[in-house]
C-alpha cells in the first residue's frame, strides 16, 4: 500500500470505509477513477455534495426527499385511507418496486432496542399517531421487519393504536417464494402453519 | 426506482458505473453517503478531485506519483541495476506488496493487442529502451501478465531487447502456491514442468 502516492492512498482508505467495500475493491475504484474522464469525477464529486446537501426527510412520511414532499407523498393518485409503516426508506423502496402497495407510507427511522438505547421517542412514532388521528386513515399496516426489534416495535405500535379507530394489519411471514421447506428454519415455519388460508 | 428523489438517483446511477458495482450495492453506498457527515462527504468528494487532478505519471518510470517522481524512483535506496516491466500500475503495487524485490520498475501502461490496434508506439516501449541504453541497466526481467497479450509482449520485448548489452528474464510461470495439482490447467503444467529446477 505504501507504494500509492497518498493522494490515491487518501482515496483507497475512503472508499474502503464504504459499506462492502474491502480494500481491494477500494483500490480497484480508485484506478477506476484515475481512468475516467474529469468530467465524469467531478459530476461524481459533485452528486456526493448534492446529495448531503439537498436529501431531506419528507415532512409527511419522513421518507426521503429532495423537494418538501417525497414523490409519494405529493402524488394525488394514491390512497389516502391506507398507511403503510416500514423502518427505513429503503423498505418503502423495496415494496414500491413490487408495485403491490398504492396507499400512503409512513417511515419510522429504526425500531425499537432497549439495549442501544432506542426507545419510542427516537422514532417517529408520536408523527405517526398524529397522521392517523388527522388523516382519517382506515388502515395501517405494519411492515416492520421480521427481526426481533422489528417484531418488537410491531407489537408495541399494534398496542399503541389499538386505542384508535383504525384497522392495524401485520405483514404476513412465512415461506419466501422459490424457497425449499426443508431448508426453511423452524420459526418461519411455525408462522407459515399458523398463517396458513384457504385456497 | 423511480421513487427515489432525483438528487439520490443520480448518485445511484453514478455509482453503478463503478467497476464491480451493481444497482443494489450503488444504492446502498448512496444511501451509506446520506447517513455520514457532511464533512465526510465534502471529503470524499475531494478526494475524488484530487486523485483526477493531482495524480501524474511518474517521469521516469510511468507509474503513479503525485510529485515529478514515484516514491519508488525517488528512493535512493532501491537498486538501479536491475528493471522489472509491467503492464500496469497496479501490477507494481502488487510486487511491492510481496516484497521481494528491491530493484526499479517500468509501467509500459498496456499489452501490445493487433486486434484493439495497440501497437508498439502506444506503449512505454520506447522509453524503456532509452532507460536501458542510458542507465547502465544488468537485467530487466519481464513481469508482463501471463495472457495472451502479455506473452506476445513479453516476447516482442525479449526480441527487441536481445541487440542491448542486458540480461533479460520472465517472471517465472507455474502453479500457484496452494494450489491442486490435478486442479491446474494444461497450460500451466506445461510450463511448471518445462521450468522444473533441482531441489
Amino acid at each position: 500500500m505504501s507504494s500509492y502516492p497518498p493522494t490515491l492512498l487518501r482515496l483507497i482508505k475512503q472508499f474502503a470505509k464504504l459499506p462492502g467495500i474491502g480494500e481491494k475493491t477500494a483500490t480497484r475504484l480508485a484506478l477506476h477513477i484515475l481512468n475516467i474522464s474529469s468530467q465524469g469525477a467531478a459530476s461524481l464529486a459533485q452528486n456526493i455534495l448534492d446529495v448531503k446537501e439537498k436529501i431531506k426527510l419528507c415532512s409527511v412520511c419522513f421518507g426521503l426527499a429532495d423537494t418538501e414532499l417525497c414523490n409519494i407523498c405529493a402524488d394525488p393518485g394514491r390512497n389516502n385511507g391506507v398507511l403503510c409503516v416500514v423502518e427505513e426508506a429503503d423498505d418503502l423502496m423495496a415494496l414500491e418496486k413490487s408495485g403491490v402497495f398504492k396507499g400512503r407510507y409512513h417511515v419510522l427511522h429504526g425500531a425499537l432496542s432497549p439495549l442501544n438505547g432506542i426507545g419510542p421517542d427516537d422514532l417517529k412514532i408520536k408523527q405517526l399517531v398524529d397522521r392517523i388521528r388527522k388523516n382519517g386513515i382506515k388502515e395501517v399496516i405494519l411492515a416492520n421487519n421480521t427481526d426481533v426489534e422489528g417484531e418488537a416495535t410491531a407489537s408495541y405500535l399494534a398496542k399503541l393504536l389499538s386505542s384508535l379507530p383504525v384497522r392495524v394489519t401485520r405483514i404476513a411471514s412465512g415461506i419466501p417464494i422459490g424457497c425449499d421447506i426443508k431448508y426453511t428454519d423452524q420459526v418461519t415455519l411455525k408462522r407459515a402453519m399458523e398463517g396458513r388460508r384457504g385456497i
